[in-house]
Parts: structure tokens; C-alpha cells; sequence
């Protein structure tokens, strides 16, 4: 497939949204292709109605594993509708979470084991593989803290379970970053914003210098 | 885990629901312990909502991966809220189609691959395979006449492909009663409909006297 696909992980309190909310401009100005920003469910109808059901309040009693199944299938359709067509024009993708996000929060930090986790999602994505993931990297006390102190996030997501899940998250991550160091960069996101930006921006430049020239 | 799990399949036009309706009062009359008459999604409101996106003709566009994995996550929980419970408990369970009904509809007959449709099941259903499984077999020539000559079926589900797509669908049965002979009983669904429910009721009490007594 043509195309760069490049995918932005990372435990909560690591900044994500917000670095790619700066990231993002700044590539579209050095980018050679179009650059499409998406995430699931991405706008695919399909892929909404079910993030429905997983977020739906109501649906208190689902399984992780009815969870992980459904997280897998949002995933397929934004990749048939959204993704691989894009790929396919030769377009930069810039997608924020992708198979790693479900390796490290349903199979380390609900349990449900990594392998597992990765063959439903292999049965998604048929061998998609991203091809360069940034890992914004925040040990766990720095993350909660910088949760708790953002108004946008409820306190109640932190029950006592919290830094707990929290540390299996991050584990899981860099176990990934370790075992796929050729695809995963790891960057330091407890420094501050501008820098994890910078950091993020000269390591998609310097590696992709088709795709982005400075 | 203690109970009975019983489950029926079949490919269109082998009659399967007029059987159940019938086997099942006769079951009844016998069973020594509480007997379920289930079928996904069963009631279980969170597998309802995903049966609803399954089938909401609106989404037309839904990839038969998405689809697959759409109902391994509402066979998934149903198996938590109804099966599994019904069984600890120490009840029979009469389910109208399981795993074997995703294999050959989706894996053979949709084309995915009875293997990797099985992978995802088996993420679903963590080793819960029926005690017994009444295959009600017909020949593809049968099964769909009887499908047309019904009233409750309409006729355009059968398009060009109705015939080739009924053939996959079982030759795949077909292959899995060989594979799984301790498990599945092929039964000839050609028969009237009154022998066919007799053959069934006359197969499980003669297996399972603890559960039946004539």
C-alpha cells in the first residue's frame, strides 16, 4: 500500500490530544501529500453507532471481552472506509490510537492478555500495520496528576483502581516500544508541550523525508 | 461447568425453527432439570444493540469482518448473561445456532475462512463448546424451495447467489460434522417435519437419560 501511516499512542495524562492538536498544522506545512487526521470511529457511521454501544451509560453490565470485540470492529470499518483509502491515494495518515491502545488497555489493563487481544485485532486490520507509531511516554504519577488537574477529565475516572491500571497501561507500552523498536518511538512527554511537539516533529521529518520536507 | 448446552443449526430451509418449536414442549414434558429455549441475541439489551447495527439496512456499506466480529461480541454477551448462568445453575439450554452457524455462514460462505472466523469465536466463547449440536441437514436444492415457498422469507434475500452462497454454507456444516462427530449429529431434514422432530427428541434422550426420562 502507498501512502505513510503514522499512529500517536499513549497512556491518559500523556498529552496526546493536545500535541497532536499543534503537531498536526505544523506537518500540513512541510507535508508533500495530503494529510488526513482522523481517529476511531472517525465519522464512519458504522464505526459511531457502535463506539454507541461501548460508551452508552446504560450498557453497565458489557464484558471486556464483548468490549474488545466491539473496539475491534469500529476499528475495521474506519480502516475499510477511512483509512485504507486514504492510504491508497498515497495520502499521510495521522491517526490518534490505533491497535496499541487496545493491546495495552484491554489486554494489560483490564487483563484480558495482550496476545489475545492482538489475534482479534489481526482478524481487523489484515496485516495493517502502522508505519511509524510516536509513544508519548509519562510515568504514571505524572499522568494522573496531570488528569486530575485538567478540568476537561472527572475525577471519578480515578477510583482506587486508578494508579494501578494506570501502571499496567504503561507497561504494556513499553513492552511494545521494546519489542517493535523498529516502528515505535518513544518520546519523552513529561516534558513540556512545545518540546514533545518538537520531539514528535523532527522524528516524522528526518525519517520521512518524501513525505515531509523541511 | 455443570447443565446441558444444546445447540441446533442448520443452513436456510432445513426447517430449524419449526423444529425447535416443536422439539421443545416435547423436552419438556421429560427434562429432569429446567430447560432454556434461547437464541441471540437472546434479550441481553447490549447484545440487542449490536444485533440492531447488524441489521439496520442503512448500513449497507458494513464489511463482512466487521459484521463477523459484530456478532462474536453479541454471542459473546449472551453467553455471559443468559447461557453461562442458566448452565452453572445446572439447567439445559436449547440454543437456536452458535459459533458453528458464524463458521459456515461468514467463514465458508461470506468467504473469510472458517479458521479465523473460529480465532474470533473462540476470543468470544473461551472453550464453551456445546454438549451436543442437531445439525439439520438439506440439500441446497430443497433448503432453498423451501425458502421460496414461504411466506415469512422474502424472496429477495435469494439473488444470483442464493444457490453457490447455500452450497458453502453446507458443504461448511458438512465438514464440521465430520470434524466434530462426537459432538454433532447430522440429521435428514428432507423428512417431514414431524420425523424430523422425532429423530432429534429421540437422539438427545437416548444420549442424556440424566436430563431426559421418557
Amino acid at each position: 500500500m502507498n501512502g505513510l501511516f503514522i499512529t500517536i499512542e499513549g497512556p491518559d495524562g500523556a498529552g496526546k490530544t493536545s500535541v497532536i492538536e499543534e503537531l498536526f498544522p505544523l506537518l500540513q506545512q512541510v507535508a508533500t501529500k495530503d494529510i488526513v487526521k482522523t481517529r476511531e470511529p472517525g465519522g464512519i457511521p458504522i464505526a459511531e453507532k457502535i463506539r454507541q454501544v461501548i460508551l452508552d451509560p446504560k450498557n453497565d453490565r458489557m464484558d471486556d471481552r464483548t468490549e474488545a470485540l466491539l473496539y475491534a470492529a469500529a476499528r475495521r470499518q474506519h480502516l475499510i472506509e477511512k483509512i485504507w483509502p486514504a492510504l491508497e491515494q498515497g495520502k499521510i495518515v495521522l491517526c490518534d490510537r490505533f491497535v496499541d491502545s487496545s493491546l495495552a488497555y484491554q489486554g494489560a489493563g483490564r487483563g484480558i492478555g495482550m496476545r489475545e487481544v492482538a489475534q482479534i485485532n489481526e482478524f481487523a486490520i489484515e496485516g495493517t500495520v502502522p508505519d511509524v507509531t510516536l509513544y508519548l511516554d509519562v510515568d504514571s504519577d505524572t499522568g494522573l496528576q496531570r488528569i486530575m488537574s485538567s478540568r476537561t477529565n472527572q475525577i471519578d475516572r480515578l477510583d482506587a483502581e486508578g494508579l494501578q491500571f494506570h501502571q499496567r497501561v504503561r507497561h504494556a507500552y513499553l513492552k511494545l516500544a521494546d519489542e517493535h523498536a523498529e516502528r515505535i518511538i518513544k518520546i519523552d512527554a513529561r516534558k513540556r508541550l512545545e518540546l514533545v511537539v518538537e520531539d514528535c516533529f523532527y522524528e516524522l521529518i528526518s525519517r520521512y523525508p518524501k513525505y515531509f520536507q523541511n
